[in-house]
């Protein structure tokens, strides 16, 4: 897969014609901040999922380096217990360095293993910024996973995560603040409006569950409540698809121009024709929205 | 300050020209996840700067719901203590719903506070999301802040803040596992390659402080590491401007970008002339790959 996400003109190609195959799957975006026990809980949902017969396709999202365009050490070695199961396949995807490029890197393992007909394919990520947002909006359901302990609930999920959650996990469930965490979502979630996507219908309510992913508790409860999401109607689906692909084709669009305006600045030994817009920047004799435009308009 | 973020003609001639007298402000990105008691520690470095008669700006910046455009729950009341304070100015930047401009709005408001004489400028960033990387690029000094008990300390990390980082706290440092925190980074900065930014000199390693906000501790600490950051050599401030330069730049033509090609693809009451080119997407017969491509040769 790694010439794929790439973008090496074969595998370009390739992906074109795969990409008609793909749709099939249900694929689930689990997002949350660092430390409340997303890749446990993707662990726990693997295991009802394969119990009844669904091949499971993980894609780990690590934004990392803008050095080393890889993570700091390594993949970490997880989901041992699905280690020899050929129903599972897990991926982790990392920021190519200062090309960008996870969302087309995103893109395109989930388009894999959806043409490669694994039913349910869940797209772990961290953090809360656009390339987040963008790659939750391309999924099916959209998980956020919050727990106990991070300063405040309300801090921890303020970063507009409730508001793109179709299912609202609070995760570690058996700690102490979990009750208190619980009591604070279901608060907010009353008092916040809840906004519709543009030319969407309003949205439900996120379900709300509690687990313990570790022991696997509440996993029913949470599979209830994306099964529920997949089976919303029609039309709700159809809107959906779209917003999908409106998602996904900004997300890349936004990387390719990136790409292109490093290449044009180029590096201190390698100027481009743009270097000396970048020196007077520097210089302050030019403002960055004046150099971004002519970067832009090129 | 909201004409200007909002990038008004009128008042893109007024950054233009207030561009030429920034430059001398010392403008810090302070960053972490969800929880690490960055505000707390931001509260906390404005009292010795403002003891030594220096000016402090806060620019709180709040990646936030892609529906509304403004924090869940609005600015949250923070820093009282510098309510009364003139010489303290503090100012929340939230997303501009989908047609981003977080950086664009962020070096705007960076560069009034900089002219205006601010000495010392703090950039408060949620996350580890592309943006947060290109405002943290744009620092001349990175904080990054971690706490114990957020997973284990590695894994709160492993975005590769540790290598933009200029100074790393662990703050909350009077709680449990606060030493093994510090253990564990000091190991990680030992075993881990530390790049060079492209064109640059090596970096040193970066300082490692144990803060408890909350307290006043390790403010002074905290401070020196600080300075030596900004003491750096000539030549190494000369190229990290370039750097900052090119963040800024390339950043705010992803945002241009972005918000062209939502306008091309319009939404569905608004359908622009790209709309067939989203709804082929979400039919499938398009790939993503392809109609990003188009969107961008326009």
């Amino acid at each position: 897969m790694r010439d794929l996400d790439d973008g090496a003109p074969g595998a370009r190609a390739a992906l074109t014609e795969l990409y008609a195959h793909t749709g099939r799957a249900f694929v689930v975006g689990i997002t949350g901040a660092p430390g409340v026990g997303k890749s446990t809980l993707v662990d726990a949902l693997v295991v009802p999922y394969r119990a009844a017969g669904t091949r499971v396709g993980v894609v780990a999202v690590d934004p990392s380096s803008p050095f080393s365009g890889g993570a700091l050490l390594g993949d970490r070695v997880r989901m041992q217990r699905h280690a020899t199961d050929d129903g599972v396949f897990i991926r982790s995807l990392a920021t190519r360095g200062q090309l960008g490029g996870l969302s087309r890197s995103t893109t395109a393992a989930v388009a894999v293993l959806d043409a490669a007909g694994f039913g349910l394919i869940l797209v772990e990520t961290v953090g809360v910024g656009q390339a987040e947002v963008d790659i939750a909006g391309a999924a099916d359901a959209i998980v956020v996973v919050t727990a106990p302990g991070l300063g405040d609930g309300v801090q921890a999920l303020k970063a507009g995560l409730l508001e793109i959650a179709d299912v609202l996990v609070v995760n570690k469930g058996d700690r102490d603040g979990a009750d208190l965490a619980l009591r604070d979502l279901t608060t907010m979630l009353q008092i916040s409006t809840r906004h519709a996507w543009p030319g969407e219908a309003p949205r439900p309510a996120p379900a709300l569950v509690r687990t313990v992913a570790a022991a696997g508790q509440g996993l029913p409860e949470l599979v209830a409540a994306l099964e529920a999401v997949r089976a919303a109607p029609a039309a709700d689906r159809a809107r959906r698809r779209r917003r999908q692909a409106t998602a996904q084709v900004l997300a890349i669009v936004s990387e390719i121009t990136r790409a292109e305006a490093r290449a044009a600045i180029g590096g201190d030994e390698r100027p481009g024709p743009f270097a000396q817009t970048i020196d007077a920047v520097a210089a302050r004799t030019l403002d960055p929205w004046s150099a971004a435009e002519r970067l832009s308009n090129r």
